[in-house]
């Protein structure tokens, strides 16, 4: 590294270094990357020393800038994590390879097979916040799928990402494959992702992973396609003629189970014939796992103990044990709620009815759209995709959970023996 | 309309009630989207005599705005092209309704049901120049294909553009469904194509239909994504030990069948071994087809009669009688050429080697690779899409013919019975 060089100029120097190494890995085989995979994970765990040295000089220059406790929590890389992180690449190691296999071949009336081969994309550019993992979890997912990866993380997590990033280039060269597909920029200000925002030639795809004020600052300024995830503000709708129990159960685990996620519940809407007797029993077990409820009116006359909602509290994503709850007159009602105040992220509906089951599945446009079942389904893992590299809301290129097949497109290829054009 | 409104608040006015017709459309039925296609092909053609008025007050104007005549051709209604209009939206009727199936069906080990539910995009906008029928055919894929959509043609169309709208729209109206499913805008200045790219809330999808000029300029102002279909700089390889009789029928198909469009060949690679027995019959029979051969200097060695290509010859969409020939000392250096030039549209390569043209297919990474076959074949209709809304030479949401399908996404849907997350 060049140290008078400035951001812009480097920037775009490793950018065309990813997209060098974009050809090879679209060729290499399943064999290759898996390899490269499982150096990947044992330069983690045989270098754990060497990572937790950067990482404490991240930890301590944190402190010393006064960062929360829970930002430092974060931050800290313990054996313990270190090896989840190689665990979690190890698992990438098990999922099938998306590239190269065929979809849809079929035989034209001139006798020209047409089909769809999956390939990657190209260069993908993620840009994150202060988890380090994030930079060995975003390498391992766009390796495995053909891909070359960009990485730039926060400034808070400098030193760890330098070292996570460099054994996992060093795997890369061990397995013949291309250093640079897995391509880190070390500078930390703001100018380092103005810059890769212009870098059209070189990225195919912008990735960004954190809140929304970043996600919202990349999407305003990228003239590269940016997959966003905005917030999720989730909804379940108990129908009128519910499984009271069953939807107590739902209810209490979609919004207490781990509230600080974007899956978690932050918005209930009762069908009003159900609410005097659903709402007493299901605001009694939220108040037992210590939900604070926000009700309408007809709410806190059900529910005494509801403290009365505002209305910034529908669309509200509170990332905490907090609770919006309405009765509503209809399903109509509850999915025109929806409409106005949901983020597309995940609604589920509570029901023993069929008829208003497909319809509440048909009519609402959410990336995952649930019967009977928790909101904190809407996660790779639990939808089976095998892992994750974020959530997108949405709909152009993927919707909903990524996995490794939405980090890949098709491109046509077909089949001859001498066919033209009439 | 109210002609003070400011463009801004024409366009802002008109993307909301296409985003407010979004929801009604994705839950349109087949038979109502169908009947709305059937009235709008019939309205066309009842009612010709009325886009033919408007029609003549486009060409008298750009007449005398002085365009060309070629221009002025495409601008045209006949009878005919009117009659092709309603037949191509007919057509849409006969294609299968890409909306509501579910796919990719699993069961999770906690017994939910997990699969993705194909949806429409929600609002497409299409911003074209002068030919009139882009509207009544981006229309009515639009509407198969569950969305609304948001027109804005050029300013050499706008009385003929205007006069189809209306027809459209009253269709739709008459088949119960929301006339603002397709939307137009009535204003030609520049500045309505910047209002419509701000309106990132309200249109999901841009799709510009059009010269370089055009389609660099909306990706380069757009806050909405933007599905690009830049040149079409085609190339077919010539094996060593290809059939020559076969390889010079292709070749003179894909230069000269219709030279004018985007998957016209453009630069022919031949491989050095056979270029003495291929080049001297394939350069007679294209020039017998009016070809214009800018070669290298082994061309025109073998050639004569080829003229000495420049550098900028390579990489040139020539959009005409005139193909450059080089020849190349292998498979790997073709490859190399189209990766330096190329731009991803279309490549082919003849041989008579399997094993060769299926690393061709693996490595070149085109919207459509083809083996033995001619570059024209890049086109929805014949790969077997049934309709065509353009063609993507970006690898984000989708890559080369854009059908009905992928004016369409997927949200996931799971089905329970009292799942909740442990």
């Amino acid at each position: 590294m060049n140290p008078t060089e400035t951001t812009e100029a480097l920037v775009a120097r490793i950018c065309r270094a990813a997209k060098a190494a974009a050809a090879p890995m679209a060729c290499a085989g399943t064999a290759a990357k898996n390899d490269a995979l499982r150096a990947m994970a044992q330069g983690l765990r045989a270098r754990s020393g060497e990572l937790k040295t950067g990482n404490a000089a991240d930890v301590e220059a944190g402190r010393s800038r006064g960062l929360a406790a829970a930002v430092l929590d974060r931050l800290l890389l313990t054996d313990e994590r270190i090896s989840q992180m190689a665990d979690g690449i190890e698992e990438v190691v098990a999922l099938p390879d998306p590239v190269g296999g065929i979809e849809r071949m079929e035989r034209r009336p001139n006798g020209l097979l047409v089909g769809r081969m999956r390939i990657p994309l190209g260069v993908i550019g993620i840009i994150y916040e202060s988890r380090p993992n994030v930079t060995a979890d975003a390498a391992a997912l766009c390796v495995k799928s053909g891909n070359a990866v960009v990485l730039r993380g926060g400034s808070e997590a400098i030193a760890s990402n330098t070292a996570i990033a460099r054994i996992l280039r060093e795997a890369l060269s061990t397995a013949g494959l291309p250093a640079d597909a897995v391509s880190f920029i070390p500078r930390t200000d703001r100018s380092a992702i103005d810059a890769m925002l212009t870098q059209e030639e070189n990225i195919d795809l912008v990735i960004p992973r954190g809140g929304e004020g970043l996600i919202r600052s990349v999407a305003g300024k990228s003239r590269i396609p940016v997959i966003k995830h905005y917030k999720g503000v989730c909804h379940a709708y108990v129908d009128e003629g519910a499984d009271i129990a069953q939807s107590v159960a739902i209810c209490v685990n979609a919004k207490a189970q781990r509230p600080g996620v974007c899956n978690a519940m932050e918005t209930l809407l009762v069908h009003e014939a159900i609410a005097p007797s659903f709402l007493p029993p299901a605001a009694e077990a939220l108040f037992r796992a210590g939900v604070e409820i926000r009700g309408c009116p007809e709410t806190v006359r059900l529910v005494p103990k509801a403290l009365p909602a505002k209305d910034s509290d529908w669309g509200t994503e509170f990332l905490d044990l907090i609770l919006a709850v309405r009765v509503v007159p209809s399903m109509d009602a509850a999915i025109g709620h929806i409409r106005t105040y949901g983020s597309l992220h995940t609604e589920a509906i509570l029901t023993r009815d069929h008829g208003r089951a497909m319809r509440f599945l048909r009519e609402v446009d959410s990336s995952l759209v649930l019967v009977n079942a928790s909101t904190r389904f809407n996660d790779g893992y639990q939808l089976g995709l095998g892992a994750e590299i974020g959530i997108s809301t949405t709909k152009i290129h993927a919707f909903g959970p990524m996995g490794l097949s939405e980090l890949t497109t098709t491109k046509f290829v077909a089949f001859g023996d001498g066919q033209v054009r009439r």
